[in-house]
């Protein structure tokens, strides 16, 4: 099985449906991703602050050995963390990121937010956080062009094919786009019915950016974080507007919510731990939603946020 | 009458209340200046954008030539329009705009829109606007940093007081201060009850960037306009919760929509035509509301923002 791609601004593919690392547990991690590659899923999304990059090298790396797949037919993504904003950190830290996946290029390397916080060396600790060695949050003065430039060197340098950004607002990407030598491939942000962010969805798919979903089932993720907004809010796979649309198309709730990004060219990446899941959350492209069934999802918009660090009890107001 | 002011991080003072210059007729404008100032304004909000700084200027000069007030007494502002956002014509354009109003410095000169557009020569079309010569939105490539830079040196050459911002959001200002040799004195936006925007209020507050009003009648100043949104608004001066509170504390509805924001330490620029309404407008720190009170109106927030370059038709999609 193959997933349709989405052709990015610097020229490569990168698959719609991918397999999301966040929250996978180190223990099962390498099994996890070795499975999704044998069920099919050619993108994998990490991140250094997931802390499970090495465990999801092993499984790409026994993939790879058993010949079920070659690195060039993997979509490897992975992003820098707050921390590692200041321009002489970022080569470093993806260099060691790519160490620990066992690869030697990513193929989306992405600012996993506009926040610049201060340097914490790996080996004091790793995966990094939000706070600093004396657990307070604090700042960096690196500027978004200071970060974007030493991407653009990642790319110079071949270690990152494309790069881009994640949990942008549309102002920050409008002035990225003025000073960025190598524009962001793709701009990756939470989107789900209950927050459809719809304009800047629109903006950036104008200006050729990809954009891919996190998130896609909304307040399930959150749940085991116990955020209050995610308890108090219907579950998307039991909201009627969604059950009723996957009854009729004789699909699961998470195939009609992943649907609704994926006709929209937006790429999304779920997880799962379950192969029947699994398999289901990949094959998203056979079937088709209706215009008004995909209004009908939109209109659940209720600007809704779960991925909020303040809603983390980190003062940082970046939305 | 003199009305309090703000400390702002330059080591200035500015008004609480100020005098709004948008949509300022230009043939009455300098009648409203010269009349504002002897009812007691000292500071005035204007802007290139809203064409009428020449006779802003003949109000303050007719003031001061009859010894109501001294320069030094004025608190003038003034803004930078998108299309001179290149690094090389701030200050020519601030020049230009210090001589209409026929003064040496700007005791404030803010960024109006975190927008670069193309430059328009002023004597092909002046006031600008958001197109350029061929009538078309065009961007320019000015970065916000390359902008900022060229504000600093207005006051590293005296030209403005203190320099600020207008309609950015809380990722933009973040950014911002990463890079500011000069930080910020102020942050202008839009904030009405029906747009309360805590967060970015809380943020730019606690950074020490002082926060102006604009708009604090909300719908109102947008109905000349012919937006949609504002004509199927309840206007807030006849909003029960607005007109229950004024009867309480015998105001009028406009005042207790100005001390909402001036109790909360933020300066409010509204303006009028009738020298009764323009005094009440300036009084408005002889009461106090309730905490439940500013609880009560802020509980009226929509998020629904009038001034919007989307509404007027331009694609700009910034908020």
């Amino acid at each position: 099985m193959s997933t349709p791609s989405i052709k990015l601004s610097s020229g490569y593919e990168m698959p719609l449906v991918g397999f999301g690392l966040w929250k996978v547990n180190n223990d099962t991690c390498a099994d996890q991703v070795y499975n999704a590659i044998k069920t099919g899923y050619r993108c994998f999304d990490g991140a250094c602050d997931y802390g499970n990059e090495v465990e999801a090298g092993q499984g790409v790396a026994r993939a790879i050995q058993e010949g079920i797949v070659k690195r060039e037919d993997l979509f490897i993504v992975s992003k820098l963390w707050n921390s590692f904003h200041d321009g002489d950190r970022v080569e470093p830290i993806a260099r060691k990121q790519l160490a620990d996946w066992g690869i030697d290029y990513f193929d989306l390397y992405i600012v996993h937010f506009p926040i610049a916080l201060k340097y914490v060396d790996p080996s004091v600790r790793y995966p990094p956080s939000w706070t600093s060695e004396d657990d307070k949050l604090e700042l960096s003065n690196a500027s978004i062009q200071e970060t974007w430039t030493a991407m653009e060197t990642l790319v110079d340098k071949k270690l990152a094919r494309s790069i881009g950004v994640s949990n942008f607002s549309a102002q920050l990407v409008m002035d990225l786009l003025r000073y960025a030598r190598i524009r962001p491939a793709t701009l990756q942000i939470e989107h789900h019915p209950y927050l459809t962010q719809t304009r800047l969805v629109e903006y950036a798919q104008k200006e050729g950016i990809a954009v891919t979903a996190y998130s896609s089932f909304g307040p399930l993720s959150f749940l085991e974080l116990d955020l209050k907004d995610a308890h108090s809010t219907p579950l998307l796979f039991e909201h009627p507007v969604i059950t009723e649309i996957a009854t009729k198309h004789d699909r699961t709730p998470a195939q009609v919510l992943l649907r609704w990004s994926t006709q929209r060219n937006i790429a999304v990446i779920p997880k799962s731990n379950n192969p029947t899941r699994l398999a289901q959350n990949l094959d998203v492209t056979s079937f088709d939603l209706e215009a008004g069934e995909i209004e009908a999802i939109a209109a659940l918009d209720k600007n809704l946020r779960f991925n909020d660090p303040i809603a983390y009890g980190l003062y940082v107001p970046i939305f």
